[in-house]
């Protein structure tokens, strides 16, 4: 019988708690080890970015009625909570800007619900920092690989991914780091899939942060009761009416154990480098060059007749927005991401506000800007040719933009992102003492202490 | 133009939400304010019933210490904790044996997700009983209107309705009582909407029992966070990629605005004489008439040689479990509901445990029964004929069985099931004034002082 087997019968939830109960940090590569730090100092810049931001503030708010003591750290933040509260206002803050890490090919942000959980069982509980870290790396595991069973569909559906994954990473990296056992860890999952929720049409709303945060609080809170003994079905992922088969149409079951221990998802992730839809990294990059060019920095961009932009035909799908409103929407506008990087020379959340987009010079500029589609192009790539109103032209072409997975951002440019983010967020944390402590996060006795330097 | 509205532009969220507002305790015909009473009633007596229950006790200790503060009842227990907190504790007590309410054509457990968030409130904020008992009417019609819209289609496919359409109910009952704007109750809905969850792969463990808790507890959190402007989409229900379309292929959108204030969905709810599946209620009311038929004391069920169930091919299809292993299998087992319910002339929690299960006595009689399916007899119908050891055979027929549509239980039969549970639940709880207070909820100035009286 050469048959594939049966999709019914790969028993993936329990290939994924085994894999998780038995995985230890030496089994890690160092590739893997280090695509962690630099997941979670990107998880840190942006969870500092809304430390004065008006959905964190009213989340913060209400969710403090409800925290039973003062025993984790809130990024950014002079309140300390219970450690559920903590993990989901922690959530929220890495992702409220959409600013976050980017897995591919699933889209899901697996740091904001996965890191959050972790950070605060150790506040609660003694946690060595290579403890932490493992844990971190098989919760993103599992929360990616769950994904990928079910995309592109599910994302497609309008489930917002990033929080329906999200709270599996964060129920199975809790478990890892309370060392339950491979029955536990299935009871967890069971109480995840119970959990799991969320839209896409909440985006660009608060409402889409109430489901991040429940992700991280809500896996820690299964992990929790199953450690007490509460039970769960077997095959909560892949049972006829698991999660999988209930949220996707026909998913990979058998894609999930696949590889395990051999291919790491966390090697697929990425980090922007602009507070905006991927597809727009390569415009501003060029964008922001163009900026520094003499002849566009002597004539100014009033003398700019026309911006042409060869692109990928998702470039225009997705970003063909003139005349936006907010700030939340010109993330996702490329007359706005044109206009801003050519004009002011810069790309950072204050260029993605509302008062940038009350600027009628950015308004101007941005009615300028032209589409040329070309499907021989990557969705990576762009070439922008600019006329100037005496009829010369200036033109960028930009292969593979920075932060694709082809051109990673580098160490420094995270870190400086964290720079630039804890600054942006005026929480007055410190940023040196942070970014030291998460590089050397592994051979930390106490992981809880790099939380605690995000904090006043 | 004849055409039906496109519905993709029925703004159901809109109506929901207007309506809801809207609607007066004045407004509600007396049947509706009367079948409110008796949901009470029942969601008081099942909610009673696992006062010493594994599953709950498991769920108070751990939710426990995530509790803020000692403000709100936990039923049947000496506890208090926040209010969020409760109305976990209670959804989950008052579903967790499937003892409670069903809402037909849906079969959601409407009570469970709703009753436990408006109390806990009114324990936190000064409420009238009216002012309660309109807001639970509400929550439920939103609950079972949103169910109807994507039934039978979202059950089936694997969704808990209970839970995922429960935290609607929750939301809008929790924003009536606090007032809340159309706008405000948009935005519950739609942070409810990214917090709809629940499996039916979970059913018989304790990982159901977090959804529903999650479903009242959430929605309140919905409720609570739209009263501070927490924003959300307007069509969180029938936008593209709103809840309806993510969780059913072809929702009837236009189904929940209709006739809103003209038939309410309270109406079409039902309460269980026994614990067990509703297709077993007339087998079960058959055979406790039959053990007490002379023929069958005098003989003694071992003289029993055959017992045929005559009864509509779903009977069969959903109850023919020979030889279940545990209480809660037994609940479903048309084998071990007519044993128990012949030779212990009782069906009540007891009847359905794992010592009753283990009673070699039941399992011999159960091997005894034998089904003839006949799809010409309704589902609340059967016809049970005993033929005896000597050749002797005596015949029970139950056009419709105590519990159904045709034959609601009556008042005095709720009464007494909330009797027999508190007493079962062995909490020490006084029943006569608490369901004094239930059926005088209307005339109470302070609504909180129903649920007080439901914890010793």
């Amino acid at each position: 019988m050469a048959d594939a087997p049966d999709p019914m019968h790969v028993d993936a939830t329990a290939a994924l708690v085994r894999f998780a109960a038995q995985c230890r940090w030496q089994d890690l590569p160092e590739t893997v080890r280090h695509e962690a730090r630099r997941s979670l100092m990107n998880f840190f810049a942006v969870a500092l970015a809304p430390a004065q931001d008006r959905t964190l503030d009213i989340a913060l708010r209400t969710y403090s009625r409800f925290s039973a003591r003062a025993e984790a750290t809130v990024i950014g933040r002079g309140a300390r909570v219970d450690m559920l509260t903590a993990a989901a206002l922690n959530a929220m803050a890495a992702n409220v800007y959409d600013f976050d890490d980017t897995h591919h090919p699933t889209i899901i942000h697996p740091t904001a619900p996965v890191a959050p959980a972790v950070f605060a069982l150790a506040e609660c509980a003694p946690m060595r920092g290579d403890d932490l870290l493992l844990a971190f790396v098989l919760g993103v595991e599992a929360c990616c690989r769950i994904g990928n069973a079910m995309s592109p569909e599910h994302y497609a559906r309008g489930w917002h991914i990033t929080s329906t994954c999200g709270v599996f990473g964060s129920a199975l990296a809790t478990g890892k780091c309370l060392g339950l056992n491979e029955q536990a860890l299935t009871w967890a999952l069971a109480s995840a899939a119970v959990q799991a929720g969320g839209l896409v049409e909440t985006l660009g709303t608060m409402a889409k942060s109430v489901s991040v945060g429940n992700a991280a609080r809500n896996g820690m809170l299964s992990a929790l009761l199953a450690q007490e003994g509460f039970d769960g079905p077997p095959r909560a992922l892949e049972g006829e009416r698991g999660y999988l088969r209930v949220a996707a149409t026909t998913p990979d079951v058998a894609s999930i154990a696949q590889d395990l221990g051999v291919r790491w998802e966390l090697l697929n992730n990425t980090y922007k480098p602009y507070p905006c839809g991927v597809v727009l990294n390569p415009v501003i990059e060029a964008c922001l060059d163009l900026s520094r060019d003499a002849r566009i920095v002597s004539a100014g961009t009033q003398a700019i007749r026309a911006v042409h932009l060869t692109g990928h035909p998702l470039l225009r799908q997705r970003t063909d927005r003139p005349g936006v409103r907010t700030g939340r929407q010109s993330q996702v506008s490329a007359q706005h991401a044109v206009a801003v990087a050519l004009h002011r020379g810069r790309a950072g959340l204050d260029e993605f506000s509302d008062p940038a987009v009350a600027d009628p010079v950015l308004r101007a500029l941005g009615e300028r800007v032209q589409f040329c589609d070309d499907d021989t192009v990557s969705v990576d790539a762009v070439t922008v040719r600019i006329e100037m109103a005496d009829g010369a032209t200036v033109v960028r072409q930009i292969d593979a933009a920075q932060g694709s997975r082809a051109r990673p951002l580098s160490d420094a440019a995270l870190e400086d992102k964290l720079r630039t983010l804890c600054r942006h967020g005026g929480s007055g944390v410190a940023a040196e003492p942070l970014i030291d402590s998460i590089w050397q996060l592994e051979y930390s006795e106490d992981a809880a202490r790099t939380i605690r330097l995000a904090a006043r």
